[in-house]
């Protein structure tokens, strides 16, 4: 299995950029330890370490909308990966929107680029 | 100025994700604190953090190659931005690539994608 330079990080943390196989448009970043990169490797869906949670998140595992790996980039420090994937469902974000980065700066402003692919009250319940 | 949760991270850094803007290839990942953001948005050329030499970065400073940023996206959480930029010299990475994700996963192995657009030892010295 290729390894990474989890080590470089105090709590063993390396960032995964999420790219839509497709249409090349960056979907979200995560963060993989160790253990949710042999998942990943392992399944071929997208596993990831959650910092709010604590443990390891399979995304998708509350909504359905997985993430099928296709491909898989490894940067020249091999302290960073870009997964490349089926995004099923079509959206990324908890937000609804089909990428996570769905606003661009416009001068002082950010401008919502979009509409989002559902609502996040009915895939996730009300708060 | 639009402002991001730097914050949420002890040492005030965030990741940039750096995309070419013309073909959406993923050409980098570098961090940025509150300084080096604002000098991206006051020049329009991108600035990191380096956390090897614990300086503010301005890419190309060696090299010349210079990212001229076109736009900028902003995640949902306000912890991670995409810098759609146009890379000067054609390579963003200092091993002559033009991306740092030059190589990808097939099975136990790293496979190379493409060549290299500038020799390194003629760009930086050799070392």
């Amino acid at each position: 299995m290729i390894d990474l330079d989890f080590d470089k990080d105090p709590a063993g943390l390396l960032p995964a950029i999420v790219q839509d196989h497709g249409t090349g448009a960056v979907l979200m970043l995560a963060y993989i330890n160790r253990e949710s990169w042999q998942k990943t490797l392992e399944t071929g869906k997208a596993h990831y370490w959650s910092r709010s949670r604590q443990q390891l998140w399979l995304k998708g595992e509350s909504s359905g909308n997985v993430q099928l790996v296709k491909d898989i980039l490894v940067d020249c420090d091999q302290d960073t990966v870009v997964f490349q994937v089926e995004q099923i469902g079509g959206a990324a974000c908890h937000k609804g929107y089909a990428s996570c980065f769905f606003r661009r700066v416009d001068g002082d402003d950010l401008v919502t680029l979009g509409k989002p692919v559902f609502d996040p009250d009915k895939v996730y319940g009300k708060k």
